[in-house]
């Protein structure tokens, strides 16, 4: 199952980096058919997290050990990825975080530097992996350590009392002295290993233990005993190293996430109401006085311009919105791959519906209970209530009344509805289309326009009133 | 006001268990009109998770003290647990905690065990309970006790130093030394009581006290000078034994609570976007790798199917959702008495309505800004866009469009429309039920249908387009 | 830049009062092209909150010292608070706290008390307000003080051991001792001083420090030079008196403020589904027994009368809701200038839209997707679907069909729409305003209506239905 398609090969100029990453094993306390490093976290699986950051460092080679799910994990990441020198090898059966990596050997160059992270360890910084690279220095042994508010359970890290930079042993908490307890350093499973030692340790791994399994930390004794040097490189913080094993502790990592990236966007001048309810699952590009209120969802690509305000409970996912634009409350809007675009100045909302390729222009108003896909609205366009525009083109300046559609599908295929420039649909109409109003033409309230209309003109389509005096409306029936 | 429906008898084979519960105070710090124990917690009236918890013990009675707004607290009750062996006693006036349970005495039967809790506590667990009372085993008296971070204003309990196991006393906050108030177990005020005991116990209290009042808290002494055994049961946190006094308190005890409910489910495989924005107020069986997103509101019985999506800010009541069904954002559910279904891999929402006895089939659509109510839409039915569907029968695969109406109310009774399969309705129609539309028939848009159509048959209802050129539209008049 | 318009007086037996509040900082940290004290919490400008606290003081003056958009600063604070004995002035450059001050020693009295707050800590008590001016009583230099968890970084207050209420000095953290350092006891930047004293101290201060600033706690040192008593009040809390300096501060004090907002209803018998999801950018006003469920957000001024119940996400604006009144989920009223009414015993929503203007009466019903704007409903009268009622007047009983629309623009002017009492409009309807419907009119679904409607008469305006058989479907086009 190994990638051929990319070659392992020497960069000139800088030592070359693997990164391995481990995430074969099936996560059971998620309880779910999902392969754990699939799971998202901020709307982006697990694995991905990793492997970005990975493809950020200029990694040459990313390398996945996978087991559980693991050509979906594969497919997964190749689509998410399409650019990243990735790999994939199989852990089948799993016998223990060091035959993990043994299976990456064959994929490994015989020099440089391998970096070992774990699939479901998503929020490791880059500056915190280049650390531990620079830390390893392509001769020693670097591992990744973190100071721990409660270390219970980490293998805790002895470094050298004389020599405080390096580290004696990774003592297993079960093994651990009580003065060995209070060591607040633990070992968080990741390190660089300069990648000739690690091929010949992995080696030499031994399964002769309680569990029958090759644990990738008996490396450390054996450079030791090889007088490599033992260094530790330490996290900026509990949050980077958190792993996830289950539904919970992958909801307190979500909530730790996105508070980084509220704190973020805030020191970068956002106004957020409540930063406790704010979700981005993607990437939010915002101008200057931007303010964003309650609760609030922001997905896939986002960009806000200047002074743009989001009003509560909204949901925004690809799109571009000008600035000086309001978003009222309860507006959604979903660009999908065609993306949404809002003009400078324009008002939407609330409860409005913007869906993949509504491209409005400036100044123009979706008020609510409006829903408009795959249609351009020119610059002080307005469609104020209970209405649909879908494939249709808007001219500068045009009302669109309460109540009125675009009739877009025939029942087999869908056809374009244009609009020119200062026509005043009226309310309640159909638009049946392929139809063109022409510039300035006025359409009745009530009608259903099946054919074009000249540009002028005014148009009605609806049955004349008539009236019955003293009707007598239907009586209340008795239930049988 | 004793209930005489259920009449006191012992069950063969074990013990007699009667619960009594102290409902009788008004509440003051509520101020509110209702009485405190009816105020909700999780949708259900404190005193009825109580009584609930107390009916699973499988006591043989139930029996409720109450004074003040007596006749609503039983009211709702009994219509809310009509299969429990309910019984209610009024204390008026009232004089304390141990004339309160004095009121239950004639309700009580000569054996077994009474278990005293209270109306305002309502997170005991029922495995804490039936701990006190395998404490009591009919010839102790079982304190309930709760390890307390601050147990200020708590009765500490004094133990026995070398029968950690016996309870010495009870002493209130004001009267302990520096040693007793550096105890941390504290008194709840919930008890298991031999019942023949309780019974001569409280026949004996006096209230020569500066209140004036009986406190059950006195028999602690009375059995310890009848050589009875006191013993403690300590509760396992203390959520569970948490009173409301105010509303501060009880929107306390409701986040603990709704937080112990996400994490039951999250313990469950069920992926929470965020488990503080998350309310279940009834419940809520989901299958596997079921997603729900922030700020959802649950209430009733919701059964979510495997591979369900919940988006944001959804508020769902009685519903039933089939396996891969994903709904967006905004979606509101209520299936009240009747019920609302949604068939697998249906996509409902954002903005839509679900009303009771909507019953939807396998993929079907509901769009935005449309409402369903009592209304059934077989497999692969659509209704996308602005619509109401009210008393109708949708065949599978009919595409309704957009702005159209079942007009099923003549201002007096409700009519059906059935529109059968395959039926493809255009855009801001009227179905002026009732009427039948036959299979594979066509409306054109903006149409008023007021009679069957035949099968296959294209039905048109609407006026003929006319248009005037060159038509002046109004000028804008001038303000007075 | 002064203001001329309010003469300084001294009002008769009691002592003159100036706020000095220093408002003229850039707020870089802000990020904003706004002035920071601009910035809103609570939907108001941080200024307007000190500002409206010294009004409620009864201070005799209220002079801000501007710098960085002063003239936005001051259109802002006189259009917000226009009654208000308000003055302002300039600081350019900005050469310190005490350089500040000075600027503001022009529009001084010679007499009585000047109270100095910062425009940028705006959730000073009144109470607190007060104490420090009673601590001043027109002879002491009275220094405003906090306790602190963490005082690192604020200037310690160093009290007489053997005279605790005087202060010795304020010294820097940086300047500090280690015992100094372990004083819990901050000062908080705000003080109230003789003001006869002030203008001397002012005049006093030297810049002869690494800085080159004038700062307004050196006369703290004069104070005792002169033998004036140097006195502290003490905030209640550090919410008090916390600055915001950047977004995430601004939205920590927001969070703060919304939870004692919460508190304080509840203490007065509002039930709060979840405090933390609450806000309130103006005032509520409750009755007794109101419930607001979670993530509701209200703005301006609101009222709720006893038993109202607020569904979960409701966001509500200006607006008066009467007793017994149910906002399902998704509502939003928006009151702006004149106002929204909803009357007794009404049911709003979900999904429902009012806008200013809107009054509706007892028990009237507006359900799914309808919008209301600029119009009165009379008691029992519906609209449950779909519909738009603006510039409307509607009678008694009326119930007004689903997906109908008021056409009250004509594309220049706005018309009223009379649907007088028990009127029945059908589905789908168009009402093109000026028109009446008389008292028990009907108008039978689809219609269009141009001409007024007899009282008890029927009227359609519709077209006719008829029917094409075997109607062959478009067929689905191939894609070129």
């Amino acid at each position: 199952m190994r990638d051929s398609r990319i070659a392992p090969q020497q960069l000139e100029g800088r030592m070359r980096l693997e990164v391995v990453i481990m995430a074969a094993g099936k996560g059971t306390r998620m309880k779910s058919a999902r392969p754990k490093v699939l799971h998202p976290l901020a709307g982006r699986p697990l694995l991905q997290h990793v492997l970005a950051m990975g493809a950020g460092l200029g990694a040459d080679r990313l390398i996945t050990i996978t087991g559980h799910g693991a050509e979906q994990v594969e497919t997964a990441m190749r689509a998410a990825l399409p650019e990243a020198p990735l790999a994939f090898v199989r852990q089948e059966p799993q016998l223990g975080t060091g035959h993990a990596v043994q299976q990456a050997v064959p994929e490994l160059a015989d020099h440089g530097t391998t970096l070992i992270l774990n699939g479901d360890v998503p929020l490791v910084r880059a500056e915190t992996a280049r650390a531990l690279v620079a830390a390893c220095a392509g001769e020693r042994l670097a591992l990744l350590t973190v100071e721990l508010a409660d270390p219970s359970g980490y293998g805790r890290i002895v470094r050298d009392v004389d020599h405080r930079e390096r580290v004696l042993a990774i003592v297993e908490h079960k093994d651990a002295s009580p003065a060995q307890r209070a060591i607040s350093e633990g070992y968080t499973g990741m390190m660089a290993v300069p990648t000739a030692h690690l091929k010949r340790w992995l080696a030499a791994l031994r399964n002769d233990n309680a569990q029958g399994e090759y644990y990738l930390t008996d490396i450390v004794a054996m450079a030791a005993a090889d007088g490599v040097p033992v260094v530790a490189a330490l996290a900026t913080s509990e949050t980077e190293v958190l792993g996830v094993n289950s539904p919970l502790q992958l909801s307190e990592l979500e909530r730790r996430f996105q508070r980084q990236q509220a704190e973020a966007l805030m020191e970068a001048g956002v106004r957020l109401m409540d930063p406790a309810r704010f979700d981005l699952r993607g990437t939010l590009k915002a101008g200057r006085d931007v303010a964003i209120d309650v609760n609030c969802v922001f997905e896939g690509s986002v960009e806000l311009g200047d002074e743009v305000q989001i009003g509560a409970n909204c949901v925004i996912r690809n799109a571009r919105i000008a600035a000086g634009a309001v978003i009222h409350p309860f507006t959604h809007m979903d660009g999908e791959a065609a993306g949404v675009e809002v003009g400078a100045g324009s008002l939407i909302g609330p409860f409005a519906r913007l869906r993949p390729g509504a491209k409005l222009g400036r100044e123009v108003h979706i008020g609510n209970f409006v829903e408009v896909k795959n249609s351009t609205l020119a610059d002080g366009a307005k469609a104020n209530h209970l209405a649909y525009l879908g494939d249709a083109t808007v001219g500068e300046r045009v009302n669109y009344g309460a109540g009125s559609i675009t009739a877009n599908y025939d029942g087999a295929n869908k056809h374009r509805t244009t609009i020119e420039a200062d026509v005043h649909v009226g309310s309640n109409c159909v638009l049946v289309a392929p139809v063109t109003l022409g510039a300035g033409a006025t359409i009745g309230g009530g009608s259903t326009i099946t054919k074009n209309v000249d540009a002028g003109a005014l148009a009605i389509g609806r049955g004349k009133q008539v009236a019955l005096a003293g009707w007598k409306r239907p009586a209340k029936q008795k239930k049988a």
